[in-house]
């Protein structure tokens, strides 16, 4: 761990209230970039806790979302421990939650009471519809979310059914958007003085990136297709097979395609009256293949990943997750780190995609044992042993 | 258009060598929270002015992507537009490129020379790969960042090909990464007055998302099987047939899984000893299926997602654009919108998952004509109205 360079969010005091996967995936980008990021857990602690294969106790997949935190372990269903909650928000910059909506408001912290309490705070919910509209009250969930939003119905075989992403991509991209917009209302409550709410949708978030698929059906009313791994409007492109497997090659426009032919031999394609156009190429789209096809049989991957991305042609492989650990760019990027689990073992997690020059991501806190900070947390916040003890006999608090 | 309400990033000057869709995508959310971003265009323009269906002239993929921005001409091959540029470097806060690794290094603005030049500016780069690394030189593109990065291969049926996802999740991805990091490092430097670079590379961002899948490879070294829509280790989930057509059903845990087959008049299925444990049911799933499609099919897909969702079983169906758009939900939350062309048409446009409660993202300024505020903004830098002619006449810049 590095203790010693302060990250761009240093003194920045985030209060975390979420669980599972959208909220922590945010409020870990946060602690990644320097805040202090305060897990205020359940008793029995985030569920995920419990979830996916143990190591020494500890479960991998909450350690891939929870390192640059402090957990305190907090019972917000009890008096005592929403006026321990009120105490630290008074003077914390950021509340972060991932309940469905209205749940805040049971709590009895709804916006009108958190901005009495400090008009500073910005109040951070991520969930699956939004909160108003008529499905704000749904329960949501990565699957559903990537099937109403569209996103799911793009994706697949032609002839297939539409098909998800495996990755929760609607939590994930809900909670980097969510990160995009508290330190946007950061900076604005910088000059304003004034904190403000910011909600981000699973569904909104995955709708965003329908890109130019969306913008086509805007201006066609045509629904896009389904092409599974092929450009619906350019060929070639996509998988091709050499001695050894397949290889991906993007080409994306003409002067890409022409150094990809000229690099295969097949220089004079583009110029044949029989492919001389995308058109016509899409209509022979079997002839090309097998052109294509038996240039590359002849030789492996590695050469042909070599030549062509010399040729700036883009192209790689389809990689497992065995070939993207083992990949020399992928360790030069350090995409795969290790975090420390509290008192404990090193575990195996994902690296830090935001790279900056002078204040770089690290691990500076480690994954937390549920409660781990709970009394330095309190002992910071002005309680004396003797209140701590209290709230701990009276289960409000528990403890590590 | 509402001019009234500043975002929160209001007064924040970006200056925008980006093109095509990673880096637009940034700076336009950066747009959308209210800082100033000056797209500086070559004299052609950004290549997707040309690209996907013209609306009246307009391409609506380069609608999609460049709303809150001003337009300005300038040719960065030429000394004296690189002079220009410099002058919009000396006072902005963050400058984005998203060329290849270097290519700003030629134009003369290397890390050092723009530290010279402005201490406190913010530089921000979207490549590829990584600017460090044996590929750093790599060409780029979605699909093979896709391969690349592990996503595409644990998407697809467990007996069909690795299956990218459509949109280009790589590229915008990577974008929202660096609108997080470029906001963190605008609150560092405002606390320590240095700026700083920062990067992201499609393939990292994208391997960021890996999840849980990433957590049990670390945990267990056995690669992630593709499950198509199923789940990996539950059942029953994924699609189930109704009257009219497919619903998404995820049961992702068991006390979900109640609400689901009480829903269905199947609540005795959890305490058979049949199917009273989930490794039973992934055993028995064609006479589980069997029983949930007898029940589905006498109702309406309606039907079941009303009491389901009600029953708290996160359930949808798989939209295609057209029903995304009528959809009820994302009309309330204001998903799709118009942007209006500078001086022309409105165009439909993908709305802002970033929702703000005291000032919210409004399309503050048109999608821009090329150089339709090149005049503007050199006049804003102090340049009189005979060095703009001067430099219009050089080719230097160019006015629309």
């Amino acid at each position: 761990m590095a203790e010693e360079v302060n990250g761009p969010l240093h003194g920045l005091r985030v209060i975390d209230l979420t669980r599972v996967l959208s909220g922590p995936f945010c409020t870990m980008i946060l602690g990644d970039l320097g805040a202090d990021v305060v897990k205020v857990e359940p008793p029995k602690g985030d569920p995920v806790r419990a979830q996916g294969t143990m190591t020494d106790g500890v479960s991998g997949y909450f350690a891939g979302f929870n390192r640059n935190k402090r957990s305190i372990v907090l019972d917000l269903y009890s008096q005592a421990g929403r006026a321990v909650l009120c105490r630290m928000l008074a003077d914390a910059d950021v509340l972060v939650e991932n309940f469905r909506p209205g749940t805040l408001d049971k709590l009895g912290l709804d916006a009108a009471a958190l901005k009495t309490l400090n008009p500073r705070l910005i109040v951070a919910s991520i969930n699956g519809y939004g909160s108003t509209g008529p499905y704000t009250d749904r329960p949501a969930f990565d699957f559903i979310a990537q099937a109403m939003s569209g996103f799911m119905g793009v994706n697949g075989e032609a002839d297939g059914p539409p098909m998800r992403a495996a990755p929760p991509v609607s939590d994930l991209v809900a909670g980097i958007y969510a990160a995009v917009g508290i330190l946007g209302a950061v900076i604005g409550r910088d000059r304003t003085g004034q904190g403000q709410t910011v909600e981000v949708a699973m569904v909104n978030g995955l709708l965003s990136l329908m890109a130019y698929l969306a913008s086509e059906y805007f201006a066609t009313d045509e629904l896009p297709p389904r092409t599974g791994n092929d450009h619906p409007l350019v060929y070639p492109y996509g998988l091709f097979l050499c001695a050894d497997g397949q290889i991906a090659v993007a080409n994306s426009h003409d002067q890409i395609l022409q150094r990809f032919l000229d690099t295969l031999d097949l220089g004079w394609v583009m110029a044949d009256p029989r492919y001389d156009s995308n058109a016509k190429r899409m209509a022979a789209r079997e002839d090309l293949r097998s052109l294509i096809d038996s240039r590359m049989a002849g030789k492996s991957r590695d050469h042909w990943l070599g030549v062509l991305n010399t040729a700036g042609v883009p192209c790689g492989i389809v990689q497992d997750l065995s070939q993207v650990v083992a990949d020399p760019q992928i360790r030069a990027q350090q995409m795969v780190i290790e975090a420390p689990w509290q008192d404990g073992p090193n575990l195996r997690v994902l690296g830090f995609p935001i790279k900056l020059g002078q204040t770089p991501c690290t691990v500076r806190k480690p994954v937390p044992r549920l409660g781990g900070s709970t009394a330095e947390v309190l002992a910071e916040l002005g309680y004396s042993e003797d209140e701590i003890e209290g709230l701990r006999q009276a289960g409000t608090i528990a403890l590590a």
